[in-house]
């Protein structure tokens, strides 16, 4: 190890004792023939006094700022009026014995100083140096708390972690799929999943009763201020519930996970407020309520959703959640009736401070019930067959009741962490055109890579 | 919630009481007019014992088998002489007081008793299915106890789970990449990835100091018999190491998850084998040991690895591990001198009863170095930086010393639960035809797909 100690670990305890530090310089000053260093690593800063034999030694004038440094020297405590208190060592200084320079640094392409603005294209394209932030270390170490936490939670109530796969089938609902052209057959193509939603389901059936995943989903959108082409979602799928188990198996895991990450108490269990009141009072579904309770954290559920949704646009009713949502029992013969507008469901969204960070619902495992939903929505028995056929089959064959939700993570870490924008919490975002600055991703590939996969380009 | 327990919680504790089980039909036997289930779920079965009411009510002699059940009854305990040691809940038997059938089940087109051999092709086909038996069921829990116990070590270790990319940049080196077409710029595509071993260097070069990611990995390689074309690693990288702390770190991952989810007390540090050594002794590099230590686990490392490996094919010599491994510090002069059998490197792998399970080494931190080795494998300077020009660059703005590894977990789960194929470990594998056979993927899409991507296919 090239380090006895870390960079935010020395306190006075350790005086008198010879140690190690290994991190980056964050500042060097030379004062005549004495210097300063403070020297970084993701755990903290230590001030290191350096006398002049080692200024000389180390030609510390000629050291450049994020240059990799190692500091053997003895731990001094600092007089009580010159504790630092704005640092976590400031009790301490070392006084450095060798500096050993580990790897230079050429000067840097943007400023770290979290008070120096780069924009947006600077700090993608140099993604890891704009990591080094503190800010940024404090948000990814966060999100690690986050689902740290999450699983640590879900784990004790018996959810079990399993993986799904990326490399999928294109479903024609939903939106725009990512495809990924088969090689061994060519002109097939396997598309990336929007969500694991299928597995899930499938999986009740299979009889593993809880499930829990943190997992990549895809969505080829045109991407608004705040997507992303690949995003992170909190999974979760139940057996043998109805949803008020889910809201108090959650509303657990949200209690949970404010007090773990964030030292605040939430109350539990949390408001639900049904989706028709809550429109009629605020006019969105995901009003910011924290003015109106006075408080800083605005955390509930709406509920009762209804199934069925008009869209002007295509002059038709569409399932407002997805078309394997539980209608409400009561609702069941106006559904049959084609009174749309009046079916509302087992649907629910979680929201926080006005933003929607979950949704989900109690599933249809009746498959009679699920071919009743197909026709209220005008698919025909033939297309419900061709598009839907693998879970309709999967129906007949033991399924119990189930129901899940999905959050976005990012959202919800970058609302935790108070950031704006869901790109502070991902390590290595897209830009707004889908692109990755630092990778220059996507790019060109070579005629042999489209030859192997039988594709041409159109010109 | 339609349970007041699980099939496998109730004990003679329990007697008494009135509770509700649901779950599967594993069997049910009519005697007369009295009736049998043994009714199951993920935690266990339970025999219920149906009175003539019951079975006339529910009309028990009609339900099939792998119907999901719901039955209320009371916890009888069974005379001593009946209790049924190969159940958990041998102590009890239920006895019904009424029993809904909360899903039929049509007859199952596979077999799940574990004594019947179905065919791979129809396993997989009728995945959700063939994951109802116990054997799948144990692999899976077992795979998310392995998966949970290395992150609670990881965590304890100060390790960060950070996200990587997985639509990234096609690299040339190495496999093929599975390619994603983007819509927004026709003609250009992402790669997903092949190991994250980009991003985990650049995040140990942001300063994150010690990272872990049990994350996907994409080869679009001709499968051989236990190869998936998506696969998962357990995928870990450390700055500020030497590699006596890489192996001393992960020798205590590898005793806490065996003795967390196997029982078993593994000795360490582990052994450490001079690659060298161990192909004289025994000509391979990942000899099985079990018969010699006479022990179930025979796992110890490889080390000292060769830098460089002479490709016949190619009649060039090739990067053993990777171009970015440092090498021996006191072989770096035959390396210049071209005499590159020569160069042995800071390379190592984990080896578990004759299987490869992790490699890795400490990284080449020195840009300098760093080209002397593109030099040694015939790199030209141009090429290289065109193809690592990206890396080059980081390693001169402040790259600390690091090294890691990473683990196949898919091979890892599969030995710990004695399984000799990884697709007994995957919830949804693929076929040695890179097929999802149960969801028919890779598929045909809509020529509208292929348009927006500006693609044809070639005839």
């Amino acid at each position: 190890m090239h380090r006895t100690h870390t960079c935010g670990e020395l306190r006075a305890e350790h005086a008198g004792k010879t140690v190690t530090l290994a991190g980056w310089a964050d500042s060097i000053r030379v004062q005549g023939k004495i210097g300063f260093v403070m020297i970084r690593d993701r755990y903290g800063k230590t001030q290191c006094f350096i006398p002049k034999d080692v200024v000389e030694s180390s030609k510390l004038a000629d050291i450049r700022k994020e240059s990799v440094l190692k500091i053997t020297g003895e731990v001094k405590t600092r007089p009580e009026k010159q504790i630092r208190k704005e640092l976590v060592t400031g009790e301490i200084e070392l006084s450095a014995i060798s500096l050993e320079v580990l790897n230079p640094s050429d000067p840097l392409p943007l400023e770290l100083d979290d008070s120096v603005e780069s924009t947006e294209e600077t700090r993608l394209k140099h993604r890891f140096l704009d990591l080094r932030r503190t800010r940024m270390q404090k948000n990814l170490v966060l999100r690690h708390k986050l689902t740290k936490t999450m699983r640590d939670y879900l784990d004790k109530n018996n959810f079990l972690d399993i993986e799904t796969p990326f490399m999928a089938k294109s479903t024609p609902e939903g939106a725009r799929d990512y495809l990924v052209p088969s090689r061994v057959q060519p002109g097939n193509f396997y598309a990336l999943p929007q969500s694991p939603q299928l597995f899930k389901q499938l999986l009740m059936i299979s009889g593993y009763d809880r499930y829990a995943q943190i997992v990549r989903c895809f969505r080829d959108e045109d991407l608004r201020a705040d997507r992303q082409p690949e995003f992170t979602q909190l999974d979760i799928e139940m057996a043998f519930v109805e949803e008020k188990d889910i809201y108090e198996i959650l509303d657990g895991l949200m209690a949970h996970i404010f007090k773990e990450v964030l030292g605040v108490t939430i109350k539990t269990p949390l408001p639900r407020l049904p989706y028709k009141e809550v429109m009629e009072k605020y006019g969105t579904d995901k009003p910011d309520l924290r003015k109106e309770w006075k408080t800083d954290w605005a955390l509930f559920w709406v509920v009762d959703f209804p199934m069925f949704d008009y869209s002007k646009e295509q002059d038709r009713y569409l399932a407002m959640h997805h078309p394997f949502t539980m209608p409400k029992a009561e609702d069941i013969p106006a559904m049959e009736k084609g009174e749309l507008d009046k079916v509302f469901s087992y649907a629910y969204d979680m929201v926080l401070n006005g933003s929607e960070i979950g949704g989900g619902s109690i599933r249809c495992h009746d498959v009679d019930l699920q071919k009743k939903i197909f026709t209220a929505l005008k698919i025909s028995e033939k297309e419900a067959e061709e598009k839907f056929g693998f879970l309709l089959s999967a129906l007949r064959l033991g399924a119990p009741p189930h129901g899940g939700l999905a959050f976005g993570l990012d959202r919800l870490a970058a609302l935790m962490v108070g950031e704006e924008s869901i790109r502070e919490v991902i390590a290595f975002p897209k830009n707004k055109d889908a692109r990755d600055l630092m990778l220059d991703a996507p790019s060109s590939v070579s005629q042999q890579q489209l030859d192997d996969l039988g594709l041409s380009l159109k010109k």
